[in-house]
């Protein structure tokens, strides 16, 4: 099929066809048929919220037919009150129908099958069946007053012409839209251009893109340049295998790209982390828009970059999409880099202790380690020479669990030696109680926790990160051991002994 | 800049475009400035053999100018001796290029800056003083035999006959090819299409996208369309912010929508988990191509039909990247996927019981919890009243860290009790090692052991997945805990309570 469409005019987007582009998002639907992902009828009405305050046009709270608790989920959303048109995915039987009624929602997607692997494989029926069935469903759902959009499923794989036929049958059978599904992430860029053109010619025309070769955004970009004005997406791309398109890639492309702007796109942000935090689908770090890396500066050539110009090395600016940029030390550490971050600590630094020090940073980023506000300080007070005492050590901890977890810690507090014991959750819980009680009137709040995923064996190496703020000071630290409770241990000790203010000069200095 | 080059023709990619393409990989250089990513010498090698193993045209080594280990590094690779063409990335600086021929590399990526903000803001030079600049490095790396690429770093941003002089410059010069960079992945298909259009008329042209926008795929394709005959990537997309496109995505949408095939896309799962293992970034479930769920399917109406037909549900065969199918069982499962699984499992249910199985399965997946091999396993044992006596139970167990960790299990048998001690890395690992001693001749084996990242307060609750193979057995069993320990431990039990032969009837019965 490659090249066949080669030649043809028009496949540009523009600014008039990007303009008209509202968003259809199926998180709650195809999101949650990811493998694994299982959303509360509260989560639901949280993300749905997040969407509507967003500006996305319709919101697919779900599929009516699944359950009876799926059904309760969806009369929650529908009972929001949002402005965005809420709708239930339907297959092409009249109960699905019945059942979405049955909700309150506003609409219907109804699916119908549209590749004869979909009419005659899966269904079992013909394509005559498939056109009759269509034409009824449209019109009782209709007749009871449903916004009704026909989705025909593998329509990237359909035959053109019946293709073309059904778009034509929902139309006049009153359908408010048809919808090229390429459900299973089939099309290239040019055969969905070339469908939707077609298409077009019946009424108006959404699409619905999977991942699968990394064309999501490609597709539902050339669906809008062949005039679709309505695009399905889901927050973080989470769906069926490699997902859906990412709803927050197409409003930023759309934005950045044709002045067009279907959503705010500082509420997308926002949106991610709702729907990771609810779906349990990490961010991955190099996601656009939302990854923890897509505003972070490493290299020394960008991060000096970016201290001239903001710009320099950025599309657009994080706060667009409700973000910060992070500037981050490593390997590729350079001078600008390193200086804005002592600086941040209020250390200052001579030009030679300043180029050890980025040498040393390099050294640590080179051994695979991300240089952690701790790593730097102890740096920078080696390079200077600063013999700075510990404020506080961890000389001894244990920790048990079976029954009911409880650690105790020994420190050592400016050469007082505190000890005192905990209990929580687990042994990592009861360890950091053991120690905050031992710190008594030194208060700290553990701003967060985190351990890369454990894959391998139970004896592999443990990476924990923690940030750990004290009044307005905040210090990140990470330490590694193959004990999990030992490398949290250290970690929040750690911090703790940056975050006390400087020592008076001791009898003992 | 929207909508201005609508109208233009020939813009879709066809297999002339395609056939012709090959690609460059920059992992190496571009995917190790990701922030946190450092990779080892014997690393570097790995990727680079499996690169070359697969056909990538052009492997970038590192960067010459950055360290002396870095050059290392690039001079071992440069002595693999692959098929490949292997470069060093040089700043428009000839201390640069006399480092990478140091190396032995037999060609650099030369970059120079191409827009004003690069050229005056970054660099402080001027548009004449860069054109002036790359004459003379690449006259004079082409005089020391070198391929030559020069890359206008942000060209996408760069005054368009700016851009074009300097690819004129270099050609005429004698460079081997001219890449536009969208260093920020600030480009829009129509603007990369109209700028390689242009430039390909002073010679090979290459294309260096980034997925800012999630546009990483779509701007790769529309540079091959206007004629680029090189794609730079980077495997599973490492690279600064929101990374490089993916070479994996890029490599299979050329290959499924136009019938080229610049790399043998079998081999690319196993370089993407390469790449994963090496670099630290895990692969994103929903990843394209190489993802956890890229080939998975859980929804009924997703199983059914894929049962029915391989192709139902899928583009490709996950054979064609190196891969296999998965069918995953959830809050969407379906008759024909529950009586599958049950089968692998030796187990057959009457029709009544498999609706029972599955209405269990679908309520445990609402939950949100992963259905293992333990939980359909544990359901069908309900369903079918076959009141089964556990094989393996845990009694009690303690585990203590702080010193060298140990841990003690108190097992039933088969009603028999039985205890015993370990020590090990960790908690956790010590009491798997007290589990064994304690099962003394029942061997098994751990063949995965996962922990999801954990996020939040030290009192996250933990959700621990284990694997556990006994002879040609194999059970996956999930368990969740706030005490990692406890979660690890009575999740290896509950696997060995399944591969333990039937029990022949004992006289309790």
């Amino acid at each position: 099929m490659a090249g066949k469409f080669a030649g043809s005019t028009d496949y540009f987007v523009t600014e008039d066809d990007a303009g008209d582009v509202a968003l259809l998002d199926t998180t709650l639907r195809d999101g949650e048929q990811a493998p694994g992902v299982s959303l509360s009828a509260d989560q639901k009405a949280t993300v749905a919220r997040g969407l509507d305050a967003a500006g996305v046009d319709v919101v697919e709270a779900g599929s009516a037919c699944t359950s009876a608790s799926e059904r309760e989920t969806i009369r929650r959303v529908a009972g929001l009150d949002l402005d965005a048109t809420v709708t239930s995915f339907c297959r092409g039987v009249r109960r699905d129908v019945d059942l979405a009624l049955d909700c309150g929602v506003d609409g219907v997607n109804l699916v119908v099958p549209a590749s004869d692997r979909h009419v005659e494989g899966k269904v079992g029926t013909t394509r005559e069946g498939v056109l009759d069935t269509t034409r009824d469903l449209v019109e009782y759902a209709t007749d009871h007053g449903l916004w009704v959009e026909v989705i025909g499923e593998d329509g990237s794989r359909a035959d053109p012409a019946f293709l073309e036929s059904l778009a034509e049958t929902a139309s006049d059978a009153g359908a408010d839209r048809f919808c090229l599904a390429d459900t299973v992430g089939h099309a290239s860029p040019e055969e969905v251009y070339a469908r939707v053109s077609a298409l077009a010619e019946y009424g108006p025309v959404s699409v619905h893109t999977h991942d699968d070769l990394g064309l999501a955004v490609a597709n539902a970009l050339a669906g809008v340049a062949a005039g679709a004005d309505l695009v399905h997406g889901t927050v973080n791309g989470v769906g069926e295998r490699a997902g859906n398109v990412a709803l927050e890639e197409v409003a930023v492309a759309l934005w950045h790209c044709y002045d067009a702007e279907p959503v705010a796109t500082e509420r997308l942000y926002d949106l991610a982390t709702t729907v990771a935090d609810a779906t349990g689908v990490p961010l991955p770090p190099n996601k656009a828009v939302s990854g923890e890396n897509a505003f972070a500066h490493e290299s020394g050539i960008h991060t000096d970059g970016t201290l001239k110009d903001d710009r320099m090395y950025e599309p657009y600016p994080p706060e667009a999409v409700g973000r910060e940029r992070r500037l981050v030390l490593g390997k590729h550490a350079g001078r600008a880099g390193v200086e804005a971050a002592l600086a941040e600590h209020g250390v200052s630094v001579t030009d030679d202790e300043l180029a050890a020090v980025v040498a040393r940073v390099k050294e640590l980023g080179e051994r695979g380690k991300r240089v952690t506000d701790a790593d730097l300080l102890a740096v920078a007070d080696d390079v200077r020479g600063s013999d700075r005492d510990r404020r506080v050590e961890l000389r001894e901890f244990t920790a048990a669990s079976g029954g009911t977890p409880s650690a105790s810690v020994r420190l050592e507090v400016d050469g007082e030696e505190r000890t005192a014991a905990g209990t929580g959750s687990g042994p990592v819980d009861a360890a950091v109680a053991a120690v905050r009680d031992a710190l008594g009137d030194v208060t700290f709040h553990l701003d967060s926790y985190h351990v890369d995923a454990i894959t391998g064996g139970t004896d592999a190496v443990v990476t924990v990160e923690v940030v750990v703020t004290r009044g307005d000071r905040r210090v990140s630290v990470e330490s590694s051991d193959a004990d999990i409770t030992s490398a949290s241990v250290t970690a929040v000790v750690d911090a703790l002994d940056r975050l006390l203010p400087e020592k008076q000069a001791s009898a003992a200095d």
